[in-house]
């Protein structure tokens, strides 16, 4: 690909993101008016607005996974992986959204995306095991219930565009939950 | 209403529960076929699938204010706001599965089932007033956090299955984030 059209696909996807981030229902037209290209240039990059779709949910993903690696590498596993666990959530209006317009569009994620949505679990499950070795967390929950907590938490943050201080107490529960009985 | 009109109106939304509760994408026959009617007799009472789900809807979550304002008149107030959470995320399932069918009719939720919800938010507040003057729920937390996480766990519980028992871990530590530090 030419560095011309390699610029062109970068500032494709940072407009689908967000433009679909903020409004599932935008359309493709959106994102070309935003991101200063004609329209035939998004669908010579991407042929199908499912595909611009998939390419943007798989980045989304990929990102969250390259952020808990580098926070693996962090001296607090445990900051960590509250930090980690609060990114996730505060982002999921807008990651929430393109899933939206994913399914919408009558595609279900495809291989690309399962497969960042893999890496992204792994790496979180690693913030987890490692949390629980210094005593962060809880010793006897097991990865199944706090991922399931991690979705739930993004899907109530969602729910109804809940406050910033009413997600932040919300996480505190969750957390004291997480957290060893004193 | 005639008796056997009132019979055939109530066959009728026992059935669309069922159906709409396992499958969204289920269809007014499926319902017909079940209540053992004809597609007649179903749009002689619901005029519209939407029409239909909303009363659906509507019933679920009036029997759910019903059940809470049932267990306000509970000796332990603290058991009875633990049971009445727990009641909800377990069916949330069939639940969530009838207001994605209502969604996809094309319809939001219309006055009816939004008055049914502020009925069934309103008697949660108050078996969770009870429950904090008993101690069993921590007093510094707010209704909008904990109705966001009776939101996020019924959510959490839906997505990809979830399996009963890790249901009930995801509870438990949602559970001890609300119950007061010993």
């Amino acid at each position: 690909m030419r560095a011309d059209a390699r610029d062109n696909r970068a500032r494709i996807m940072t407009a689908a993101d967000d433009v679909f981030g903020r409004s599932p229902g935008a359309s493709t037209d959106d994102v070309a008016k935003l991101a200063g290209v004609g329209i035939a240039t998004v669908f010579r990059h991407f042929a199908t607005k499912t595909e611009l779709l998939e390419a943007v949910l798989t980045l989304r993903l990929e990102r969250l996974r390259d952020r808990a690696l580098q926070l693996a590498g962090s001296a607090d596993p445990g900051a960590a992986f509250y930090e980690f666990f609060t990114q996730v959530v505060s982002e999921s209006a807008s990651k929430l959204a393109i899933a939206e317009a994913l399914t919408a569009s009558g595609a279900a994620a495809g291989e690309e995306a399962r497969a960042a949505g893999r890496g992204m679990r792994e790496a979180f499950d690693g913030l987890l095991t490692a949390a629980q070795k210094t005593g962060a967390v809880r010793p006897d929950v097991r990865f199944a219930e706090v991922y399931a907590l991690l979705i739930g938490a993004s899907r109530g943050a969602t729910a109804a565009g809940l406050e910033p201080d009413v997600r932040d107490r919300m996480l505190g529960i969750v957390y004291d939950g997480l957290k060893p009985r004193g």
